[in-house]
């Protein structure tokens, strides 16, 4: 099942994921704007999953620009990219894409409204399959981490469904079993909006590698008794320094994981990296409508006045991530030198 | 609202809280198997009220009785203890009370089946008024541990409807809040059925004292951003050396606690404490439908077929645990002198 797919005639659909497992149905988006709704209401999520739609989001809008000049094509077509850039404000592959099909626009030399229209697209399609190749190549240098018999504890869904295909950290699960690995994953269910239990129990059913899923609050009992060989879960930022912005509820796993001695590992692509920021304080953390929380499956479950707090992610220290797994390598402490190398060489 | 009520013409009304907060309706059970079934389906749940549920449970089992001797009578009533002790298997308060009235019972010098369903009943209601002032009594000597100020993460529900009333952990609160001191509390939802955002936020928005709930990944996070003070919570089974079983989650929070240098406190009453084991190993944890997992509010969120890990409960090491309030004072370690002195003294 494709995450998202580009149409000739040129519009651009988005598997909804708010409705998995039960509901499979696909937005059909004519307009960058409902691109940006769909990342905005989470359709479409997974840092570069959401990179990859923006990209496509920037052909749609390319593909009703018809002015004469490139500099006011560039101009009208910067719109859109802010527009895009803004949906979310954690993950980083949503500007790194933006950035990119944008670069290589400005790099292109024509007046032409269709020929600069290719650009973008060609670029958006570049983005789209280059992530799911680099996640391919990541599953195979990830999956020398993970011994065989290994049971993997996860965490949200760093799956086919957050990227164009294969995906980050259940891609190196699936590179493990294709190379015969007996292992099993439990999926922590990630409230509030259980993308472990929607989406990477479904994934997994799937591909018939055994899962089990937990709540979150399981977790540390799970480890204590002995039942986790290590955890390894993907990225929406990482720092220069090592520091991982990712699902709320990580940084929680890391710390249950140092107490016993379980490996905690992560899994992204290059474009997960940001070398602006050195510490993970410096990442914008979202925060999201209480409803997501007081409510599910449209039932009030807590009390009308209470308050809530409700940040999307949260940031694991360095100190507490063993390896980072990337397309192009493993990358491990002290990550200040060894993230510079693998981004720039 | 009381969590149980004695009607005078023999009947005993339960809340069920498995509607809370939205549906508030009283279970009226005229036979002890309804309790028993009350206690199995969560309508009546937190440690203490169980015990005083099962006491009175043997009040109506009581009165059923027609028998004309008193070993009969014993006898007869033994087998009501016997499925009321059996109906979950981690909170020892329950075999406690069950405990206790059976020896009250033994110890009664009559044939007369009237006299002595009244000694079962006035045990029951002995059992149900003592837990209320023990826990007053208990909020009294923990709200030395509170201070000005605090803002105290708590998990799952040891409130008023975990207990006769006014609480263990919450009961602490209440009297921290009572004494003037102006704190706040954050409430995990406690999945999978979350009695924190029902049950401890609902008591809380109850009494005025500030409450924001959080889904319980997010707990790492927020200590982490230093908005946590201490960890306050209940307790279902001790330890002779202070390895604390409660809802599961309770070890994932004590090990965060740590991480960040936050003391974590346990409240409960005497009749927690279990002399017969020294380790929580030794400690039977539930599990529970995996229904409770793969369905919220009717609807199902994981996909068909997978598996499910719920155990109802988790133990913490006496190690992590700063303080046991109860109603005697508080104790701290080494708990294996401490706890047996204020157990038996």
């Amino acid at each position: 099942m494709e995450t998202m797919r580009w149409l000739e005639e040129g519009l651009l659909e988005l598997l909804d994921q708010t409705g998995l497992p039960g509901t499979v149905n696909y937005l059909r988006c004519s307009d960058y704007h409902e691109v940006a709704t769909a990342i905005k209401n989470l359709s479409v999520r997974g840092a570069p999953a959401i990179g990859a739609a923006a990209a496509y989001g920037l052909a749609l809008a390319a593909g009703k620009i018809e002015t004469g000049s490139r500099e006011a094509y560039i101009a009208e077509l910067r719109e859109a990219a802010g527009e895009l850039a803004a949906t979310r404000p954690t993950a980083v592959n949503l500007c790194w894409a933006v950035d990119r099909v944008m670069r290589r626009l400005v790099g292109a030399q024509s007046d032409d409204p269709a020929v600069l229209r290719q650009v973008v697209l060609d670029e958006a399609h570049a983005i789209h399959q280059e992530d799911e190749s680099g996640n391919r190549r990541m599953g195979k240098y990830g999956r020398e981490l993970i011994p065989q018999g290994a049971r993997i504890l996860t965490h949200c869904n760093a799956g086919a469904l957050a990227t164009a295909g294969y995906g980050t950290a259940l891609g190196v699960i699936r590179a493990a079993r294709e190379e015969g690995k007996d292992i099993s994953v439990f999926a922590g269910e990630t409230r509030p909006l259980l993308q472990g239990a929607r989406l990477t129990a479904w994934e997994m059913c799937q591909e018939g590698i055994p899962v089990t899923v937990i709540t979150d609050n399981m977790a540390g009992y799970l480890m204590a008794k002995g039942m986790v060989d290590l955890v390894l879960v993907g990225a929406d930022r990482i720092t220069a320094g090592g520091d991982v912005a990712n699902k709320i509820g990580t940084y929680s796993l890391a710390v249950l994981a140092k107490e016993h001695n379980i490996p905690f590992y992560v899994a992204a692509p290059i474009s997960t990296v940001d070398l602006s920021l050195t510490s993970g304080s410096e990442i914008t953390i979202e925060e999201r409508d209480m409803a997501e929380v007081t409510h599910l499956a449209g039932q009030q479950i807590a009390p009308t006045g209470v308050q809530v707090w409700n940040p999307a992610f949260d940031v694991t220290p360095a100190r507490l991530v063993a390896a980072i797994i990337t397309e192009r390598g493993i990358v491990r402490p002290p990550y200040m030198e060894s993230i510079r190398k693998i981004v720039e060489g």
